[in-house]
């Protein structure tokens, strides 16, 4: 007998992962949270069917999204992560010594339970002291929050169901308040060839608040379509400049990673020139 | 009615496409064709199940396949493509004004005219003058050759089937041969995530022959992890400097992207370094 599990990456198109064992199930609060072991990918967690976190890759994705806003910062001592209750971003954090705080902000209790469990390799680092765990919605918790953190993680699901607002003007405005005055702001923006509207949307409202906007991507072979990107608004340093020497250990991120990260595909660098306002 | 195709892209994972149409199906002397028309990916061209060119993504692979080499040759004139019947690889070339011939050499004649009449937007390039098809198998055809061309392209399928020969260091060495003594050699050589140990064993048997080679990748979608890489080895030049100014219009490739190509993942660069002898 084979058991699989199967994501509906878009109505027309699914990935088929053949599973080995399940080991958690349940409903929370906010979303069906699934985890599962698999031949070919090691242990992945499903948030609502969709793969969030999957041995086999999410450490290009943890280290991406982390290591390129704090190693473009001269001193990034506090952070806020909003979403990433598995522990991923957190773990790729903590890694970096100047950092004194993280601010974990998840909404959904049971995603850092269930991570706490049954994924340990993703939620080792939220035992690190400097990591304060909030359960809370991001916006809310953001909103009355000014001048405080050097850099603004968002390592949330996609932009549907709980995740919604945390892809929104409003949003953004209050979390460049929430910024130092060289603060860095990074999301997760989905993938360049399946969501590229939205990358444009995000680009766009962005750019209507941070003097620098910029797009960087990594390979994510168990998201859909496999390229990812990520947006990263800049009170004041470039982030395609690695400022500090690499002083950690990665699989995926390098210093000359960092920068070819930024280097666009023309399809892409085009559609976001052109829906630049005149 | 949904009727779906699904690649097992390995025993344990697969990719299902909804089809809205099937265009072509054959069992061809070499291999099982099959052309249909998809939702999400547009038309699509597999072989033995295997997904070959898909029209979302089949101008990444094939961009990165030719203009890598093309742009870092000071004056590509005669060019020799290996599989690539489909005519992706061709239709790049021929945007080149300083090739003078393509010999197209494909070992299955009912892909190149499955091409012609199904996928016009591949097969273009075919009707070029300068374009001169050959039906043969490329080991074979290549092994009297000498001192012969600028850029020898390998465009096959998977190390199975009807490839299998094209991975093999006796291949590799009649390849070098039929170079002239400033040619460039590029292989298609699968994913840096799912085939690794392959990708380790062509840069060692490449550079056992040629005194440069290099690795770089690029994002295709709709293949099986959707990272992929590519293999070149190089008797003079440096791959991964452009040296001639982009002439052509592209949708992927730039000069940018053509040296941030080159920057590998940090596991993958560790893996090719690991299996470098002593």
């Amino acid at each position: 007998m084979q058991i699989w599990v199967t994501e509906k990456q878009t109505p027309d198109l699914s990935l088929s992962i053949r599973i080995t064992a399940i080991l958690f199930h349940k409903a929370s609060n906010y979303q069906d949270i699934l985890v599962v072991d698999t031949a070919e990918f090691g242990k992945v967690l499903l948030l609502d069917n969709r793969i969030q976190a999957a041995e086999i890759d999410e450490f290009i994705y943890h280290e991406m999204i982390s290591h390129v806003a704090l190693y473009s910062h001269p001193a990034p001592s506090k952070i806020l992560v909003i979403g990433g209750g598995d522990g991923g971003t957190v773990r790729e954090v903590v890694k970096h010594s100047l950092v004194e705080l993280i601010e974990l902000v998840e909404i959904d209790r049971d995603v850092v339970e269930v991570a706490r469990s049954h994924l340990t390799h993703l939620s080792s680092g939220l035992s690190d002291q400097r990591c304060k765990l909030i359960i809370a919605e991001g916006t809310e918790y953001i909103k009355n929050i000014k001048d405080s953190y050097d850099i603004v993680i968002v390592d949330s699901t996609d932009p549907i169901g709980p995740a919604t607002n945390l892809f929104t003007e409003d949003f953004y405005s209050a979390a460049y308040t929430s910024l130092r005055e060289d603060g860095f702001f990074v999301s997760q923006t989905e993938s360049p060839i399946l969501h590229k509207d939205l990358i444009c949307r995000v680009h766009k409202s962005l750019s209507s608040i941070f003097p620098i906007v910029k797009i960087y991507t990594a390979p994510i072979p168990t998201y859909p379509s496999g390229l990812w990107s990520f947006t990263i608004g800049s009170k004041k340093y470039d982030p395609a400049r690695p400022i500090r020497k690499g002083e950690i250990k990665t699989k995926y991120y390098s210093e000359g990673i960092h920068r070819a990260s930024f280097v666009l595909p023309r399809f892409l660098d085009e559609a976001i020139n052109d829906a630049k306002p005149l």
